[in-house]
């Protein structure tokens, strides 16, 4: 029932490299509005902003034994997705599994947990989303499961997912969805960067948008301030 | 029911530069203690503060259409409020509206939900006090209002209040008492200019405040710790 | 019943200053896992980390009192700690106190409660562990105890206790075993430098920690990631 | 600043015993989806619903005072609207208020804020909505008012609005509302009548409502399980 | 991308009646300790326990339009589950939906968002599990999806999988692993039954067990109070 | 430093069952405000009244391991006072052991934690106060303690002192206090019913409690409605 599955496929390194030049948002409207982690997984350093393949660990509560399994499985490139099996905000992972995730390129950790040795993480540049900061230890003592699917964050997540971590949270992307996915954030950008343009030359989302007539017909009324206000 | 208000009133702009001197806290305090949002409402950056005239917005959960009608409203010095009609963290808002406020000279955003772009949001400097970042989308589907009088944080705020908005979190001062207020913030931070040269010296607040007498009177005890302890 | 204990004894102050080179995150693994307070008090700016005497003081929810009586009990090296008797976010602290406090050279402050005025404590370099930040004032009507025994965070706090606290939050060493606990702490980190080296060398945990027997007897199943998947 | 206001007009009788016939549900729907207050304030006990006009009470937080001072406002027919000036959950209100209360014909308690001896006041059939049940005590020091607007459960509350209370929460009707919201609901129930019985009989809402065409459009598409799913 | 699936397979109906025996505390631990649903998801009235296939609904925030869409996909011995794609606790769901799965012989709902019309659905007899009660409407605009595969309450749930919902929460047995559990909750249920006697009888869990070998073993220690303790 | 303490002291059978008489909100207000539990400890069921001296569990975060060591240490008149080390709440106490504590006279349970198994212990009459209800199992891993001080629900408890718990909550008694808080309690609620009396005879607790006079010094102000109002 506990199995450590090696050797995942992960999602082509140009689609992977391809995400990389997105943002959360982007990537989370371009596959139509999917794929959010909960808000509460939050960066411990702002800036960061990183794209890898998800290595799963489905962890016991307040036990991170697994993480140790996990590390093995990791290579260059990959993100570390650690999920519980209940709540638990105890600190599963510090700066000692850090630098042996560091020392196997592994570009950062998303966990539904908490973290410790936050300072540290920080001078180190290894980035973590999570939903604690919390110094409580863990014990090595029930075993779990490394590249099953997990729930994080209220979202599924399959070893070989793209994930794409930035200061507004974390976004999942199906392996097989990665590549077409770039060819849509990118027409979404480019949009976006005409319309930033008119708005930023002062022209309004009203007009650019061409919302007034749809408003008009749901019955919105625009009405002066009444002298007396 | 559904109503865009044109022309609310500001509060003079002498008294919005007025207040401008003064911290949340010290506005808060010189108003009785009054006007303060809930402090979930954080700032997306450490280090902003503004003071503003109040554009109200009331917005269906999950649907930021009416923000976008909403702009339209907005002058220079405006600070732009946003309330939903019930709990929702969605990201309403993010760095394509915030280019179209900061060109109308707009200076923040105070929203009982969820903003995105962070990052792009503190390039730009433009300052944003939300009860969370996420990345979620939402819809424009359903009418709201602006300028009405909304609920935000807990607090009522009406179009033309002045929003006072730093480090500590947002307070709201009623358009017509802003005028007032200045001189009572100034003669509040005047005396605490006072205390706080003494307390550096060393003096104490017990004594600078008098508070010894009537600590004895209600009957607190001094007490050396045992020698045991 | 309401009692100011004058004169409580600290650790040793070698004990203090020793612990001042661990963190929370060591400390609190060095004392078999105890003494950390809740994870949801943090730091108000990142980067601090303080080591010193617990000045503790037990408030009356939403009124600041006795945080007056206490400074008076605080001298150089010490921390206070402040709890309300009820749950309270209010700002119960601010810049004057804290200058009051700074010129005693008290080094931080945790409260399991709100604070106000973050821009100016944080200018002014003093340390403060919180759960909230929030402008809302508090009264002076009620008296508490100062250097009794309080609950902050989920954990006892004896006045004389040392406090460590840093970016993962805040840990209690009971002040007789303070001076004990300096060389556990050490030997720790020695035995974590060690085993640094060796993961940054690109060893792995599951061997430097000797795992593999422990997980097969315990039954987990390795498998390579089907053809197909 | 702190206020007693005496005599505030109440909506018609008859207007309130109209809305008694209706549910929250219904109401905040037949006026337009506003009113509600916030989820967390729940009923003590399971069954009451209740129909009133506010006498609304602002507090100081952890302070009930001014609920002594609000019972000599209240006449039969009233609900008690309490809202502390910032968050607590402290016990405000007990049986001895409820007592005095009842004795006037008071027909509930609002409170955003805490209870205590609800087995007492279970009894006693006074029905309360709070968002805890605790018996932390209260002082009584500072003062509030009485009959101005407060923000209950994150809604607008004026002295002599209709409260409307069940099990699904509490809804809030504008005074000068009233009267006309309570053919709205009548015709709002007797539509949902007819497409009650017709949903038990077996019919769908999509065929009802009508919902098809419009599915389609959007682009709804139906799929047969695989045949080996 | 928004699909409607139609004729899923459900579990076999002697599996589903098989667990119908059991209890979720049971059904979790026989099956390795997963499945659980989390725990704020709770039954709106005390003593209902329901078995059922799962008919899942994935909609967008604050919008019920796709519930309306799943009704006719619900057959006698259905549980419809219904998962918002981001946080939600508005009220999707009240007594008009429950009277047509009522008529269709649908067990019960789980929701990981708020229902209203709770004294209706209690009268009916039809449970919920829900994460609030809140009479706030959604609206109709946006399409979702049919018996696609959901997470709801942090659990990943298949259309088809067996749903078990009692006092204690909700767990999901995937739709394949059903009828094989139903051997081992019997297992687990005898093997209870015979401790059950036991205890009651005053022996202790520590000799039934044999647990206090490795207690021992483990360096537990037994002291006596001090006498003047 | 995993200990368990045999025959620890209890408060006398003559305070214990004169507190009986009193509920938690009165045992809270004699002791001086102190003693109370956090409101999110909540009975599993309603009406529930129970007095008794406490045999206290530190354990590791998930995991129940000691709770079966604990209950050898009870007798009849206990109740059984669980806290974790860290945030959990994970089921580590169901009907088995509650059959167990049930054969020893034990009268119930306090957890800052989840319980499962809800239905059979409210029909088997055994009384629990936890912050939730939770399926979720535990592990049997980590050592503990028993009858060692614990913080639970913010409450310091050592063994043996009094647990007094109703529909408002849990209160402790310092063992030593309960005998003398008896006579207090008994005298608060005779000064109660007096008030009562009054109230339900349409006193006001304003004069009955003499308050107009500091309500008028303190600058309470009394005004009409205003006739347009």
């Amino acid at each position: 029932m506990n199995v450590v599955i090696r050797n995942t496929p992960r999602a082509p390194r140009e689609a992977v490299e391809g995400l990389a030049a997105f943002g959360v948002a982007t990537v989370h409207e371009a596959q139509g509005r999917t794929g959010l982690l909960a808000p509460n997984l939050r960066p411990i350093y702002a800036g960061a902003r990183i794209v890898g393949s998800a290595v799963t660990v489905s962890v016991a509560p307040c036990d991170n034994w697994m993480i140790h399994v996990a590390v093995e499985q990791c290579a260059a490139g990959d993100i570390l997705v650690v999920a519980p099996t209940s709540y638990s905000d105890a600190g599963y992972f510090g700066e000692l599994l850090a630098s042996s995730l560091h020392a196997r390129g592994v570009r950062g950790l998303v966990i539904d947990a908490g973290v410790r040795d936050v300072r540290e993480l920080t001078e180190m540049g290894f980035p973590v989303w999570s939903k604690a900061v919390y110094a409580q230890g863990t014990v090595k003592e029930t075993l779990g499961s490394v590249n099953v699917p997990v729930v994080c964050g209220g979202a599924l997540i399959h070893p070989g997912d793209v994930i794409v971590a930035d200061d507004d949270g974390v976004c999942v992307v199906p392996r097989r969805a990665a590549a077409g996915l770039v060819a849509q954030c990118a027409a979404r950008e480019e949009k976006e960067a005409m319309v930033r343009a008119r708005l930023k030359a002062g022209e309004l989302g009203l007009d650019i948008y061409g919302m007034r007539a749809r408003l008009a017909e749901r019955g919105l009324v625009y009405r002066d301030a009444a002298a007396d206000e």
